[in-house]
């Protein structure tokens, strides 16, 4: 049998047990976000080192941080080999709104190929395949053409606060020459993509303030100043309606243009605007001057409403003057733009913007730069080819709109180029109810990240 | 003794008695609009009955209706003289906030001679006021100078969509001189004040539907139109931030100018804006055009929003574009505006500002037109004279900026006069944590009511 025939006959047989292992890290309730599953949280990074430790790491570690802890592991017999960093989290967003779940968000379930469970694509999934990949090696040849390290942290869900100072910390321990990460998408199913650039985000809540208590709409209304209209007028200002543009002051100021060979490439994608409307089940897009839809997803920045709270919000009418309103908001970011310069940009606006009669604060939650890597990098290139082997089709190179606030942060502290090896599908439902990996990725996934090691290993 | 001091002993006798009863009733928890309630308030109304009967109605009923039961109760041996009806209602507002309240929502309890408790004064406190007045009379005297007529509704705070079927087929035995009602508020302590006017009420919920799903933020934000914001922008539109005047199309059309009169007599009420800001704990207060604070209040109409629910609310941050965003709505009437026309005029400015790429829906919840009497008709002379005689201090005449959507109803139906003989205090949180009753004015409100059936008589 060839190399690689023995290589995808181990990740055939393994199809199974596979799913089960995956199926029981997904059990582990990991929501970083929520005080109450501290103890979730280190149970699913416990899951985690004993796998590694069962892959063939000969160094693993659970490093302690002020929030939760990494998860770190090691293989490093490949001696004059380079060394991967794959980084990941174990973290998972809220299930909310649970109602929303066919099937309960903790209790894992295929259904037509696909695996529903929260953390399924984002990211348990996929970077369990980088374990894998490691495994296969070793079960099916003994050893690994590269050294590998994992990463693997517990807050990538609440911006990862605290991962900069352990990788500042074990900087040492983390030389490597390049860091892959699976925690993006394929443009399209059977397209397997490379990502080179990731949007970077700021996250904040606004809290306005109004009269000291609730007040009876009848005998209030009209002298007192209303937070919850207050709050709606401030977030309506941060956008031109005629154009779609942010308006907040300054917002666009240190903006990248994108370049035409990007936008022509980009326009050469197999983008259905029909079809992307129908999935979505809207009747039209939003809009941003003459920028198409996937230049305003990748190379755009956002200003996006993520949560409103005020007043009553039960059954039936209640006639209320609220003391208070509350907005959550995010807005993803592009190079060159800086979270805190944008941040402070929008609290100067809601500032100038805010009535007199209430009170106003703007909580900062997160902020991370945007990130983009250059193309024709030769650990790109092998990644490409990488992919192409392991889904037998030829890669395409995309952006994300989303963020991964870490890997500005890898980029900036270990200089070594970054692979985005995608494997969810647009539909899958990240941060959503129903979210779910489609399995025959995980396994082209699993044969990607071997090849890769394999392409790697001949530069 | 004279005839009043026979009757104020009697009052200051029942005090502790009186008390006990009223806490008895506070702690049935009849909140209408809580479909789940539907025991507690068939109890309510029960123990209303029982207290009729005690009180000397020689006829009491529960008339079912579509929705919540309405309680009649009837004294008739005052021969040849006039029949008041008294209108209250015995369901009270959600408890909700829980957590604001010091004591908890169904356990009255007194502090500083206040009783706190839902449903404190509005209405149960107040109305049963009514009920012992009689109690006074047939304890004391054996009879009472008046007919009495009690019409308790159940259904007030979700703007009584039943009870005028009831007066409608019960109007033969709902024939009166006058109708009384005590669920508005002194201008200050100590200045008893006769209201003339009420604003009216149109309530709905907007719904802003998107995407099927939510969706991940980083993914789709910047192609997808946020329903957050799209609510937020709508809610916005609905008034001219520089003029403080509501912004709807039409808005105004119907809207009876205040007469010079009211506006100089309004001028000479001891408002202390200052205090009014202090003691709701705001630095400015709203503004609408060149009106006062008591001309907006009374006799301007208002747009407020009582509710915001979109998305992610939790603690933390979760990276969500929603798919739906929901606002309560209560627009406050004043003549000649129709509730309908207002809600068909909002509706038609909604569907006019949402942009393509989200479904609005606008469900009415209420609506009732604003109430106005003539200040000197010989009833409202009557019971201004009760009220100096029970309080010791001559009343005001004042309109209120709240709603009782029954009174426009009866006026129509009955065709008789109105008092309104309102026993609140500005700060007494109707509608909020922490409702409460002054017990002066309770007792006080027991001994009017007394002196308003003897110079009733004396017509």
């Amino acid at each position: 049998m060839s190399n690689s025939d023995v290589l995808s006959e181990h990740i055939s047989r393994q199809r199974e047990t596979w799913l089960e292992e995956v199926n029981e890290w997904l059990r582990i309730p990991s929501v970083s976000t929520d005080p109450g599953r501290r103890d979730e949280m280190l149970a699913a990074a416990e899951w985690l080192v004993k796998k590694l430790d069962a892959a063939g790491c000969q160094e693993t570690a659970v490093w302690p941080t002020e929030g939760h802890p990494v998860v770190f592991g090691a293989y490093k017999n490949a001696e004059d080999a380079p060394t991967i960093l794959v980084y990941g989290h174990y973290d998972v967003q809220p299930e909310d709104p649970v109602e929303g779940w066919e099937s309960p968000p903790f209790e894992p379930t295929v259904r037509d190929g696909r695996l529903f469970a929260r953390g399924a694509v984002d990211d348990k999934g996929q970077l369990y395949v980088h374990v894998k990949a490691l495994e296969t090696w070793l079960a099916t040849r003994g050893s690994c053409p590269v050294n590998i390290l994992y990463l693997i942290e517990g807050e990538e869900e609440v911006g990862s606060p605290n991962v900069g100072k352990v990788v500042q910390e074990k900087i040492e321990k983390l030389a490597c020459d390049a860091v892959v990460i699976s925690d993006t998408t394929m443009f399209a199913p059977g397209l397997p993509s490379l990502c080179y650039g990731l949007r970077g985000m700021a996250y904040c809540q606004i809290d306005v303030s109004g009269p000291k208590g609730d007040l009876h709409s009848g005998s209030f209304g009209g002298a007192v100043v209303n937070p919850g209209e207050v709050l709606a007028r401030l977030l309506a200002s941060c956008r031109n309606a005629e154009t779609g543009a942010v308006a907040i002051p300054g917002f666009y100021d240190d903006v990248v243009p994108l370049t035409p060979e990007e936008r022509r490439d980009w326009q050469g994608l197999p983008f259905d605007e029909d079809a992307y409307k129908n999935d979505l089940g809207v009747a039209a897009l939003s809009f941003d001057s003459d920028y198409s839809p996937l230049e305003r997803l990748w190379g755009r920045p956002t200003f996006e409403v993520n949560g409103l709270l005020s007043g009553f919000t039960g059954t039936g009418s209640k006639t209320v003057l609220p003391a208070t309103a509350m907005a959550k908001v995010s807005m993803r970011l592009v190079p060159n733009q800086d979270a805190d310069k944008i941040m402070d940009a929008l609290e100067a606006h809601l500032i100038e913007c805010a009535p007199a009669g209430v009170s106003l604060e703007v909580t900062r939650m997160q902020g991370a730069p945007a990130w983009l890597a250059p193309r024709d990098h030769p650990v790109l290139l092998a990644a490409g080819r990488a992919l192409e082997r392991g889904f037998s089709a030829a890669p395409v190179y995309i952006r994300e709109g989303g963020s991964i606030p870490l890997v500005s942060l890898l980029d900036e502290l270990l200089g070594v180029p970054a692979v985005l090896m995608g494997l969810g599908l647009p539909d899958e439902n990240a941060h959503a109810p129903n979210e779910n990996l489609s399995l025959e990725n995980f396994y082209g996934g699993v044969a990607s990240a071997v090849y890769f090691h394999e392409e790697l290993a001949k530069l």
